[in-house]
């Protein structure tokens, strides 16, 4: 497994699409400058070529296993772990006052892709650290903050998030999972939570569980929910772990990927805990997680596609087969191969766009507080979730197609990503859920936020008429029927008529968005390869928004005028 | 695994939809009565419920192994084989002179769909005998016949089909093996080949391959292939397996699914061979059997879905989770998720009409050797090959989906239809070579054969109108745009400009004639489960087709515009 980090596309996407610049002239990220960023990029695109890239198929072919109770992580992954830690890539985006690098989000995105392409399985422990570092930063006391962050941001301890039980899912209002308080300010935490990515492992001094529980006087559904620190081993006066809390490692997961990240049936059995943010304002700390967690997985899509696409691509050029105009008859020379590639690359550039353009409107809400990029990164965090994911899971499939037969030979490497990318869509909130939100929460502004960004496209759309009419038009009339269908959206009182066309209204979203970033890539780099990308894009891969429009405005009626006794 | 056989499905498809009647009415499947279809169905039903279903995860769990030299089959196979061979499913289309059950191919297609279902890595031991019966039947001297035919039907032998070498895939006319005439009639074998399915097993008598080789005054390229019957063992003079001949496996794969069929690396090192058809005459022989197990490898594909969405709506139908209006509360009540089943069931629909078309095309032709048949059965392969892999990919990523996180785990069965329907797009010709094979062999008549599918759609959308304006209406725009870029397709004389845009063309015309169908089932049943299904079809699915049909005719300028250097 080979794999040669893209910096130069981030480079250039921070630069000229998205605006980093912005995020530089702010106090806080005025360090990012365009040096640095190349700096980091690089330095960080090393590390996953030489260390991480050669740990994605032994995670995959010697998987975390449990032990006598205890996780033992597949070979070479505590070195690999080492490497990211001691690089700084874990507390990257984290305040320096406890050790972190203060990092734009738009630059730990980019970390975080070359990451989730070298090793997906082994990429998930540092993300859901930073998503711990992140709830803790806002929501904990000082007293936490002062013990775990440092210990966090260094990598020495890891930490998790702990959702799920069996009848609690999507519906997290429906956890069991109990909290009582000891006396002395902390709580003891009683349940079983499934799905706990690296829950445990063999490589860091403790592991903190973020678990979700429900205090005797909460009310039902999300609304009487606490959020808990959780250690493995309970910190002693010096800060170190000390002894082992009541809460074990159930049993580990058999998946269809991911072998490589233990997924962790947890049970706490009155383990002591401490309470993060205010009791029964779980949900207000969780979501600060999972915000982070949800941009976090879209990347981890599209590190699957990248490392997807470069492996279809070195096989595409070594194969010959079949006559046809490449030099030395590669399959390249096959319109059908060079479709499916370019379709790769060209989802890779949206996608990624999408995903950079959300986090640097992260990145100004938190420098500048302003509404107007809180309610952006808001609106654009669901969308980078479920188009980063889809794009990673169709890219990983198209590149086992390019591969023909080999591609389903596991010795190849390409079935891994698809095996490895399925759960993306899943995990984090389903890509069902992020659509809802979508239409659901993220248009309760009427529809306000939404209308600024297609303004901004149409004004990109207006730009470039001088340069490519002909595309710029493509775009325009994209984003208006886009604008058109929002209009609907917000007009449906009644939400099940809405979320009938949820996914279809997300995925036109970022059709069209992609469309915006791939014009403006044409536009600013002039005549070359990313114009003839942006053509391809625009001209094959745009005009499925409006087919997916026509789904988005059909509504829920027809869907159960379909019976569930005829189902 | 449990499996219910759609038996109802078929029945009111192949009666009201494809026109059965017209191959009852031929002198040749004048047998073929409602009556006997029926009991045909239900008996293959109750087989796949019963025998076959239980083996499915089994193969998954224990794969097939070769064991010094000899492979050892997954748990169960051996007494699963027995009994699809037991109920003449081997030989159920095979010609009753030689033991067959001289079914039509409208009945072997519901029969081995079910087999597909219920456990698709044993069924394609038989899938593959049944190719290489039809093509004995069609190419083998009598002799050849009358030894191995009796056998191959009776399910006592086998069949496989050789045709892949490392280095000629797609490309079948760089194979390299060689054969040698021995002076007594047979040849010599020299050669090793690869992805044979079911190269070998521990439960037939003999396993015969038919392997493509050429002779040493054979032209290079496909031209001077020829093809030859190469068995295990060599009949005695009693007809029974005699000596060994000089063949072997030299492994097996280790593959993403189909666990349970073991794919081999074949060696041929002066293996006594039988000449089939023609010295140099190999691939016309080999289409034969290419072309039944295209139709058979598309039927795969509805069986991988059918399968996925049992599976999928049963855990649906149990799985309750966050408040909805469904009775009881199960996620059957949340909008998108009956969004996503009402899509497998809707392709699956269409899939499976598409491939029962086909086969009532190919009964007609052999019944009454009419080239219209032969040319309408010719041009639905491809499609119904893709389209019914496609449809079963999709359909079981769709399952996991419905699953949420319990998708990934795989225990719970829905991966493996992934892992599992995974090759059906890349073997018997990947769906890229399909769609070159429709667009460029299949337009050779200068879309004659297309139009004229075309206006039975058209006609169909006619008399639909009657009771379905609006559906009707739908259905005929888009068989008129379709018609124009099957014009545009023809009108183009570099082929690379077709092969552009031929995978969309082909799913294109896939949609088309799904809707067709559809729309004739609403007609046929009136309002009700059948019209709400083709209403939800037509208005959310169809409409794929206006984008793929700008992509059909995007031509290979853009492809290569994009250099490879750019790559």
């Amino acid at each position: 497994m080979t794999y040669t980090a893209p910096t130069g596309e981030f480079t250039f996407i921070l630069e000229h699409l998205v605006g980093l610049n912005r995020v530089t002239e702010t106090e806080r990220f005025a360090d990012a400058t365009p040096d640095m960023a190349a700096a980091i990029l690089s330095e960080a695109g090393k590390m996953c070529e030489d260390k991480l890239a050669p740990l994605q198929r032994s995670g995959d072919l010697h998987p975390a296993r449990l032990e006598n109770g205890v996780v033992r992580t597949s070979p070479g992954f505590a070195e690999g772990y080492r490497a990211v830690a001691e690089g700084g890539w874990v507390g990257m985006a984290a305040d320096p006052e406890y050790g972190g690098l203060g990092l734009p989000m738009a630059l730990a995105t980019g970390v975080n892709e070359m990451m989730a392409s070298a090793c997906l399985s082994l990429q998930l422990a540092p993300l859901m650290s930073q998503g711990q570092i992140e709830a803790l930063e806002h929501h904990a006391s000082d007293a936490i903050k002062s013990i775990y962050l440092p210990k966090l941001i260094s990598g020495e301890w890891n930490g998790t998030m702990n959702l799920t039980e069996p009848q609690a899912g999507s519906d997290v209002g429906a956890l069991r999972s109990r909290a009582e308080p000891v006396g002395d300010g902390t709580y003891k935490i009683t349940g079983q939570k499934i799905y706990i990515s690296w829950g445990d492992n063999d490589f860091t001094d403790n592991t903190c569980h973020l678990v979700l529980a429900r205090l005797a006087d909460g009310a039902p559904g999300t609304k009487g929910i606490s959020l808990f620190l959780v250690p493995k081993y309970i910190p002693d006066a010096a800060r170190n772990p000390g002894r082992a809390n009541a809460l074990r490692v159930i049993s580990l997961e058999h998946k269809l990927g991911l072998h490589g990240s233990p997924t962790a049936v947890m049970e706490y059995d009155g383990a002591i805990g401490w309470l993060v943010g205010q009791e029964h304002g779980g949900m207000a700390a969780m979501f600060t997680m999972m915000n982070n967690a949800r941009l976090g997985v879209g990347v981890q899509g599209i590190g699957v596609a990248e490392g997807a696409y470069q492996h279809a691509l070195a096989y595409a050029r070594d194969r010959v087969q079949g006559r046809n105009n490449e030099p030395g008859g590669s399959i390249l020379g096959h319109p059908d191969v060079r479709r499916m590639l370019l379709e790769m690359k060209a989802d890779i550039f949206a996608a990624r766009s999408i995903a950079l353009g959300c986090s640097v409107s992260a990145d100004m809400a938190s420098a500048t507080g302003e509404q107007f990029w809180k309610d952006r990164a808001a609106f654009l965090t669901p969308i980078a979730k479920a188009f980063g994911t889809d794009v990673g899971i169709s890219a990983a499939q198209t590149g086992i197609q390019v591969h023909g037969g080999m591609g389903v030979i596991e010795e190849t490497g390409a079935a891994q990503f698809v095996r490895d990318g399925r759960v993306l869509a899943i995990y984090e909130g389903t890509n069902g859920i992020q659509a809802m939100d979508l239409v659901g929460r993220k248009l309760m502004d009427g529809g306000r936020t939404a209308g600024k960004i297609l303004d901004d496209i149409e004004t990109g759309a207006e730009t470039a008429r001088a340069t490519n009419p002909r595309l710029a038009k493509r775009v325009w009339n994209a984003a208006e029927t886009l604008r058109e269908t929002t209009e609907w959206m917000v007009a449906q009182e009644r939400m099940d008529d809405r979320f009938a066309g949820a996914v279809p209204y997300l995925r036109a979203f970022a059709r069209v968005l992609g469309a915006h970033f791939h014009l403006r890539a044409a536009t600013s780099a002039g005549p070359g390869p990313r114009t003839e990308l942006a053509r391809f894009y625009i001209r094959r891969m745009l005009p499925e928004y409006s087919w997916l429009l026509t789904q988005a405005r059909e509504g829920a009626g027809g869907l159960y005028a379909n019976r569930t006794e005829d189902l």
